[in-house]
């Protein structure tokens, strides 16, 4: 329910449309598919037993397609083999590409033409076949999930477009060898994989169609997505978690390890099958020593990885959001490329891989390596230096990358980050489908390897002075430093475990525990995780995270935040007041008091109900009864010419005051009153009508009818094609005006009747709490029953991100200086005084009250 | 708050006082250490400077203490030393007995006594001063702090006393050798430790009173419990979410990282620094090998472990509960055991260990290992059989204990593993601290080194058929089962995820999350996990976890379960009505309604607050007052003899209609008021009344200071020594029958003014989420303001428990045949009915109400 406010009455409607014609399909399709067992019994064959058997069979079938674990194991089935799919295809772009360059080596331009035409192309493709097919495509897709789960209803980044869009876009800029990652696409292609499954298998169970069980397998869909990439279960269950949930469901842990193991398995059992690997084994496997991994002396080297790591990090996604704001800012430039919508990538899939072209700067800088190989030849557990001078390591075709006749190693990876750094910033504001878990992974681990080199170039003999010799692994230490860039940019510590699973190897547990607990504090002190600042981009409806010390957020209570002029309708309300609200005010849901005297809050009603009560208050049909009414009373005037208004006021009394009965009698009376059978003469009437409302939006009575277009004028008149309207356009706004003032009759509206409270000294972080828990949008703060005020996602981020330590200073809490010195004084005491005001009312009601009606019915709301 | 509901008056009175005292302490703490440092530059002296300097240091650091960062290293690190120092002492009982059984080995018999006396002595002792010192401390811990964490208070478990018999009972039972663990314990541990830091730390910082920062901080220090016991830091975290929470929260999840690994690195930095080890390495290292780990074709081998581990966990969590069962209901053993606490502990004991003497039947269950010996022999990387033979494996100290001239190495592995099992749940029965995952982890290792061994032997060559020979490795199946197996019984899926950290290799990732996710489904679906057992047998104030399948949950609604006959106190309530309800229902908050008529819901109070009212209501200073108030008045009606009556009952009808003006005078009256100076003469009316009260326990008026004891008598007399008191008994009835009929006065009382309200068709699923998610004990049922029913965890469980898939069969919803035939009908009917009546009642309303006083005046009630 929640998560619907979002939506405009529009898709609300079509949705429901479609979702009523899906069950009417659902049923005749089971209806075709499942004959009668008991007709089959009374037929005559051969293998009547056998089709019996298969029907039951069938049936048993159907019924356990409900089940969670059919839905994961499908999800992950098919999530592993569009992975495999995608893995396939893009190695086969990379080594086109290098086969394409390897071909041209006699001539240096071609070669260099080849080189950056291929790219171009590709990204130039990925980006047009993106903005063609479903932009939503673009980009991670790891901020949108996190908005998701939340609550908050995107329904066009969960399509079929979407998802091909995503995929082909992902393979092609993959393939084009540019510094970009598929971690946060994968996990988007996961959600869409499981939010297609769960249409698809709609089809044979009505479990598919509850709400809360479709983000429950969402969310372990952006397991299986991680899962899948790295063939890391755990690490991408704990990953999805950390990135995606702000609250975590422990009864959900279980779906979430068992799609994505299951799907890892797949995933690698297709490995073993196409001859790839012997048997299932890590991604990037290491081979350091086990009985000695590092010694304890080597931690402080670890330790300053993750700090600086942590910096880094922030670093990165401060230039990332800067280079995207910088982009907008700039207005020529912006006009420009939103023109010509492809020359933006294409530019930065120029620029980068001219700078990357092997025997350009390349060379510098292992040009010719897919990220693919430079993590193999990083990882790997022998050192490349020897007392500081660059070792003969000919021993495998990657490490010769590294080496350059002219350059030191530790020059060729201080360009190698340096150039990468700025480069995948850069690359990952591209409008294509892409991470950036990757490349910041590769940096990293070129960082931590930059780390360990020197440490092997210092200590050439290890640090263990206990005789044993045993050499640091410089290896080790960029998978810590992989680990801890990675960590850092996104603000999690089950990088760790991913880094384990990668690798096969967990015999770096500490070291790699330590920096990535530093790289996180550091990083996370500094900047938002590369997700959160993608969602204050993007302005997605995303409640922001409260800070690591958040001991001043104790001190903010709802009071200082909430905004008390809240809009509200009362039982005495009338249709004048209702339409005033929904003119004025844009709320997506209002509040029902008892009265504007009591403000004891009763419930609260969606704008669609109130729009719906005002257009079926105003509709056609009861006018046109309206005018059978007033013409049967002339036709009995006529016979009895007495109390012609006199009699039809009275009726109009007594109708609202013993409201209950009439109201029972009220709607069903157009169907049962009896249709004078007349052609339509009237119909340029209403056409005028039509026509007219534009000139005048300042009449109340029709600029309404612009506001409920809920309701097509169009239906209504097909609905009803033989009914009278005799008004003219000056009776008509005269009888709307008359009921307008009318009290609104609430039978017929859905009321939500209990929207969520919050009392006045709730502080901010349980309102955080309460409102990340429930997935809230907005929550009434109230006050012994009394409606005071109403706190919306809006003024929680607010007072969230001003009192939020960012760049390092703490902002002090909004208000808080106001509050200190203001009126409410001590909890008690303000509590006594609420309570009192509140026994006076009362005690001033208990006494015989001749004004009280008075008062309600003059109702003048000061809004 | 919530939390609080659980605490008695008594608990709660004791603990304010303590906060408050300790309050003064601190200040008077903080004033006395921190001179100011204006003083101190007005002073001089040589080292002005430097002592100015420290103080500023002093204060930076004082500011400092209250980050959440210190407090985790601070928890990591007392628990490292904790946990260290166990370990030593636990190691040195372990040797002793050794040596002792080592060193009577000319004699069986003595050799016998030694063995068997040793654990009865220990066991006994254990029992004995857990008993002495703090029941509490006998068990896991794990299921109380999983009732702790969910927000109920259960302080007696959070003590120094507990914590010391812990740590001392735990040492103990350990060092016995019975096969008890120490995984639970731990984290019982590791919380008290977090407890009592907090308690220490609040004498630095303010924020270590908050309620919500220490359950925070709880959450980690279980993590930390798990990460110290195993080295393993991350498991520890993920298997304490596990194991504790039902929503967890991941901004928590770095505390717990952080601590975990801390205390993990100490715990094996302490490790080398002993010069156990070299480096930091895994517990329980494992030397398999890297590049070929096992064959896909291993898998269903795998599988089958994971199934049987599943069947094996649920029989042990059922005999488990059986025993406990059996010997709760056998009344003589029963009785006799209670009178001799120590015997059942004692003979447990000695069948135990008489069954595991070596020279007797311990020879075929390897008797003289310790569990870690145990382990270490099952996680060996070699074979041992060849050939199905049993091989002439010598390598080893450990091996050779599994090798027997007479019979097979599977032989005694089958028979290991049954004797293990029950003594297993056997030995955790036992009034020690204790846990059952260590003992069941190293049965499940037996189970997978049989299963491997039997591998082993069917394929001797290994599976592979590509020409490099790959021999099967059984210390993994050993690995793979001790996963599966602790899962099973713990219903934890980061078993795995121990497993790896424990022995440092993740290299068979795969088999182990298959078997561990089989065997999770197949235990869930037949047991509890043996905490949640544990919670039930102790009938813990738990909810449970809605089961795996649980689509009938939707069908439920709070309708079905909620209580209808809700207790409530009006806003014209008289003091007899408290009265009444205080006395005849149990509640710990009481909701407070408009009137009996509207019903809207105003907000609850708690029952203390009541109770509070009704005896300062009915007070000895009030009725005092009274009599001055009384005396005066006889006074002046000496003066002026007319209207005498008739006065005192104006005065008195005033009194209750202007009573915000009175009551604002109400209370500072008594230290205004002049005090005649008179000796305490009437004092012993007062005890004679003392000496009456249980003589007329069914007199309204004094039953009620029976249950008013939260102000004891002696307190008030000696507060107000010198009052007089001369109303005689029968007067004092009659005053208190007169002040029984007042209104009540709200004004002083705490009103939660926003108590958890739900819908009549919130289903069972949403409503089980929102009380796990916000920990609370009971919430209203509203429709649309009106109080028509409550929900409170008793229901709620019941309902749950109810329709829980026990032993495989599915029951049906309780109410749910009931709730379909019955009246309510579809939903927006039955939401339009309810409008119907709140809009009828309205419009009556609305109508000049001339019946409305009476009816609130008189207004009879009709609980």
């Amino acid at each position: 329910m929640y998560g619907r406010y979002t939506q405009e009455l529009g898709v609300f409607a079509r949705e429901e449309a479609a979702r009523i014609r899906e069950d009417g399909r659902h049923r005749r399709f089971i209806s075709e598919r499942s004959p009668s067992i008991k007709l089959l019994e009374y037929e005559k064959g051969r293998c009547v037993r056998c089709r019996i058997c298969a029907v039951h069979c069938q049936r048993f079938l159907m019924s356990r397609v409900g089940e969670d674990w059919i839905f994961l194991i499908l999800l992950g089935l098919v999530m592993a083999l569009v992975s495999f799919v995608m893995d396939f295809c893009i190695a086969l772009l990379l080594q086109a590409q290098k086969w394409m360059y390897g071909g041209l080596d006699s001539n240096v331009i071609l070669q260099y033409l080849a080189w950056v035409t291929y790219p171009v192309v590709l990204i130039s493709f990925s980006a047009g076949f993106t903005h063609i097919v479903a932009p939503q495509a673009a980009g991670s897709g790891i901020p949108e999930m996190k908005t998701i789960l939340r609550g908050v209803v995107l329904k066009e980044y969960l399509t079929l477009k979407t998802f091909v869009a995503k995929v082909v876009g992902l393979t092609c800029a993959l393939g084009s060898g540019l510094p970009l990652g598929k971690e946060g696409p994968f996990v988007h292609i996961a959600s869409l994989c499981a939010a297609l499954l769960c249409k698809f298998m709609s089809f044979f169970g009505g479990i598919y169609e509850n709400e809360s069980r479709n983000i429950e397998m969402l969310a372990a869909a952006c397991a299986v997505g991680v899962g899948c990439c790295f063939a890391a279960p755990i690490g991408g269950v704990l990953f999805s978690i950390e990135v995606t949930s702000t609250f975590f469901a422990v009864r959900n842990y279980w779906r979430g390890f068992f799609a994505a193991t299951f799907s890892a398995f797949i995933f690698r059992v297709l490995a073993v099958w196409n001859r790839d690997e012997e048997t299932i084994t890590a991604l990037f496997k290491t081979r350091f020593r086990l009985d000695f991994p590092f010694d304890l002396q080597e931690l402080p080297a670890f330790a300053v990885i993750g700090i600086a790591s942590g910096f880094g990090g922030a670093l990165f996604v401060y230039l990332n959001r800067l280079i995207v704001q910088f982009m907008r800012k700039q207005k020529t430039i912006n006009k420009f490329l939103m023109k010509k919508r492809l020359l933006y990538p294409a530019l930065v899939t120029l620029l980068i891989s001219t700078l990357s072209f092997p025997p350009g700067l390349g060379q510098f800088m292992a040009g010719q390596l897919t990220q693919k190989e430079t993590l193999v030849s990083f990882f790997d557990n022998r050192t490349w230096t020897k007392q500081g001078m660059t070792e003969d390591f000919n021993y495998d075709i990657h490490s010769t990358a590294w080496k350059h006749p002219q350059a030191n190693v530790f020059v060729i990876l201080v360009i190698f980050i340096v150039m990468k750094f700025w480069m995948s910033a850069l690359a990952t504001t591209l409008p294509v489908p892409c991470g950036a878990f990757m490349p910041v992974f590769v940096i990293g681990a070129a960082f931590g390897r930059l780390v360990g080199e020197s440490m092997a170039a210092w200590f050439p003999e290890g640090i263990n002075t206990d005789g044993t010799i045993y050499p640091i692994v410089p290896g080790g230490y960029a998978v810590v430093g992989a680990a801890a860039l990675s960590g850092a940019v996104t603000h999690t510590v089950s990088t760790a475990v991913i880094v384990f699973e990668l690798t096969g190897q967990i015999s770096h547990i500490l070291p790699i525990m330590i920096a990535v607990i530093l790289a996180n504090a550091v990083a996370q002190s500094l900047q938002p995780s590369i997700y959160d600042s993608i969602i204050r981009i993007k302005k997605l409806p995303y409640l922001p995270e409260l800070g690591w010390g958040h001991h001043e957020k104790y001190n903010i209570r709802v009071e200082d935040i909430m905004v008390r002029n809240v809009r509200y309708i009362t039982l005495n309300s009338t249709y004048r007041d209702l339409h005033e609200i929904l003119l004025i005010a844009n709320l997506k849901t209002v509040a029902l008091v008892e009265s504007a005297e009591s403000m004891i809050l009763l419930g609260s009603i969606e704008r669609v109900q109130l729009q719906a009560l005002l257009s079926q208050h105003l509709s056609r049909e009861r006018r046109l009864e309206f005018i059978r009414d007033a013409e049967r009373k002339r036709v009995s005037v006529v016979s009895t010419p007495s109390s012609e208004e006199g009699g039809q006021k009275v009726n109009h009394e007594v109708r609202f005051q013993i409201s209950t009965e009439e109201s029972s009698l009220f709607t069903p009376v157009h169907p049962i009153s009896p249709k004078p059978l007349k052609p339509a003469l009237k119909r340029t009437t209403t056409a005028e009508k039509n026509i007219e409302i534009p000139t005048s939006p300042h009449d109340s009575g029709i600029g309404l009818r612009n506001l409920l277009c809920a309701r097509p004028q169009t239906d209504a008149m097909e609905e009803d094609p033989d009914a009278e309207d005799d008004m003219t356009l000056g009776e008509v706004e005269e009888w709307e005006e008359q009921q307008l003032d009318e009290q609104v009759n609430f039978n017929n509206c859905k009321i939500d009747p209990a929207p969520f409270q919050l009392v006045e000294r709730t502080s901010l972080h349980k309102t955080h709490t309460i409102f990340s828990l429930l997935g809230l949008d907005h929550a009434y703060v109230t006050s012994i029953g009394r409606l005071i005020g109403v706190v919306s996602l809006r003024e929680l981020r607010k007072a969230i991100e001003g009192s939020m330590t960012v760049k390092g200073v703490k902002v002090r809490p909004p208000l808080a200086s106001f509050r200190d010195s203001g009126t409410s004084g001590t909890s008690s005491e303000s509590e006594a005084t609420e309570l009192h005001k509140l026994w006076d009312r009362h005690s001033s009601r208990s006494i015989p009250r001749e004004q009280q009606p008075n008062t309600s019915d003059s109702d003048d709301k000061s809004q």
